[in-house]
């Protein structure tokens, strides 16, 4: 029998210029997959260098994050992008990365949107449509993240990416599977153990208690942690030893 | 005996969002070589797009004219950036019009310093450094354009890269074969006649009358041409005439 | 009898840099209030202390053009901004131009939101609200122009501010007196004459024909008129002179 | 006798959108001046008018950190910017936080450059005249901060402007009295104690021992201390109370 086994994602080299947020080091020994900013929401050049780098001594696989222009409200405010815009927009942003990526001795596997995009896009057809197209037109081997079942995994499978549904190990589901909005209570939540246990169940059960109680189906290849306060690592740490105490392997998607 | 050669270069791809500057489209039945911007003096990702993709279906060769971050100066204005900085800035804009080169069905073969950052390097040893660094770090294959004698030229030999030596049609040279700075009377030639003839003295001779009045030696593989008012591109199109007739072919650098 | 009277509203300022836009000079000869950027869309500061300074010298009023953080997209993108900090945004923008106005030896007495903000507060009561809190914050004596009904005129009403409703020269009207979208057909006229006699007749009658051909009421105080092309400023001096061939005085709102 | 008095001067609302740095509160029970970034090295306008009123509250002063327009680098590297341009650039951002001061309820009475700007125009004559130019032309009321014999404070005086010569509380000075470079050894100061105490001696004796061990004469109106880390904050808090004991009165500027 098969091992299960999940990929860890965690956003990194969210700072810009003298600005740093979040302890990119600590995460870098969590996760598998590192969502690195791509310039457009966070990240100037040469924090997404350094980031690269040491993404890359660790071993742990680089993803362009890719986001709205916005680095005021860090990527995370809607904008009503014309598509050909947004494909251009993320097309930019993916090469940036690759090159920076190269020159750290590594390379760009796979594409997460960030933010309001990552929102948008479970929903928004035409921004859909435009990143899977920005990806694709980039390099159709990239693999794209995203929620089972949304706008943008259905946009890149029709165009032959591999999709990779994630979960998010902090965030309580509504029924129908999406994530309860920020804004309403519980929509976060904060106990080590209980995340911990829940992520562990999502993985080897393929299952998950929705807000309401009731447990839905889903399908987990890579699980979202952050890394942007003392708790959340500590949360992440949590999670990555509760996988690998219920036998679960932490190892990069295939 | 062979036929003489020359490149002939523009900066293209330098509007921003709705701003529009120059004429490309009569630019890329000029030049062999476009120097398209690449976002931090001009160049929303959009205009990139196009840019390449019209430079593409013209057979045009495509170059990243890296800068400063600096949209609101055009890149015009020296900035004290640190070498790593300034590498990793490199590398990210390079990268960024790699992706959408890629994506309009060419590729980047070239690289060429824009404005003051073009300026800078022929001199401040650590800038030139850092781009030429920048250049080798991101794909060796990569050549360069700047002018001969430059401290960037010249780091770009020490790394081996291919280095483009280029010679500039409307402006006046001192007696060392610097530019003439713009500051001083005289720096900027306007009679398309006595343009084109003195760019076809170049490629053909070897060289070129200094405002001093003696002549000079400059080896010239490309020619740098402007389009950005109508009589820019009327003095580009006197001078590819006045080669072709000539007998001066007019090709990409080999 | 009064004289009828009406005012004649343009954007200008609205260049970057080296990107120019418009022809300001034109249209400075042919309005009586100059809507300048504020930096946001348009308008590096010293291409607004020109603005300023031109519009000084030929008595035309200055008005503040708030806009949505977005040079790339000129402002023509609605972002989903919370209210807090689209208040802090156009005060910012409102001082930034008042010091520039000042400066130049005149002052800021009106605002008027630009592009996407404009649409999107015709009907987003929260970021009407926003944007009217922030003008009495800044200055309960400035007045504000926007569309007659809309959730900005009415928010700003409520604040007790001065409210300067306004017509589009060149747009058609849906019957309940909203701007036809610029995505259908016939949404932007451009005959002058026919664009000429539309204005008087609103100004003189208070109707205008809806694009399904019905008479509505309109109250205008201020006409809205364009210089963004050598078309544009050709029919913004045909309305000028229609008006005062009509008997319309042409003068600042009160 | 009088009472020996001194300003404490901090830079606050440093940080970008979700970016903070600093302890702006700890430095608001500390300072009676808080030099508030203006938008072009730091400060996004929500930040800024949480900043005005959090001063305000507190019934500290407010003054316009002025800065280059680079984000990405903090308003750390020199640009070389033209007169004219810098001097609206100062000008605009002075206007953006009168504006958010005065929705604050309080006013902006002073201006100090920020980083690179500051050291440029302690010896550039045309940026320090740009700069106290722009000051003049919005509001000849305002003081402006800096190193005492300088260009900028020069220029300044000239103009009729007042001026408040300042001193580094952590800063190692060299014998003609500037700073000393902080890229060499013993640059900044960190012992809390031996800052108190040099702080207290400049303002009570009017004296600073420079690196090479000589006795320099400095005259100090007000003194500027850092906020940036916890060790920074306890050593203004140490320099508070140290000049509090020796009898000094902590007061703002006249």
């Amino acid at each position: 029998m098969d091992t299960p086994t999940v990929d860890l994602n965690a956003d990194l080299g969210e700072g810009f210029g003298v600005w740093q947020i979040g302890d990119d080091d600590a995460m870098l020994d969590i996760v598998t997959s590192a969502n690195v900013a791509c310039g457009f929401h966070a990240g100037d050049a040469a924090t997404l260098a350094r980031t690269c780098r040491a993404a890359t001594e660790r071993g742990v696989r680089i993803g362009a994050q890719v986001a709205y222009r916005d680095l005021a409200g860090f990527g995370r405010r809607f904008i009503d992008v014309a598509p050909d815009e947004l494909t251009a927009d993320v097309i930019y942003q993916i090469g940036a990365l690759q090159a920076l990526a190269r020159a750290a001795g590594s390379t760009v596997t796979y594409v997460k949107p960030h933010g309001a995009l990552y929102n948008a896009i479970v929903d928004h057809e035409e921004q859909a449509q435009a990143v899977a197209a920005a990806v694709h037109a980039t390099d159709p081997g990239l693999a794209v993240l995203g929620l089972a079942g949304s706008a943008f995994l259905n946009a890149a499978e029709r165009l032959g990416l591999r999709t990779i549904p994630e979960a998010f190990a902090d965030r309580a589901y509504t029924p129908d599977g999406r994530l309860v909005s920020r804004r309403e209570p519980g929509a976060v939540l904060d106990d080590a153990d209980e995340i911990s246990h829940r992520v562990a169940s999502m993985v080897r059960d393929g299952t998950v208690t929705a807000v309401d109680g009731t447990a839905i189906k889903i399908h987990v290849e890579s699980v979202c942690v952050h890394g942007d306060s003392p708790g959340a690592v500590q949360i992440a740490t949590a999670v990555r030893r509760r996988l690998i105490a219920d036998g679960i392997a932490v190892a990069p998607f295939g």
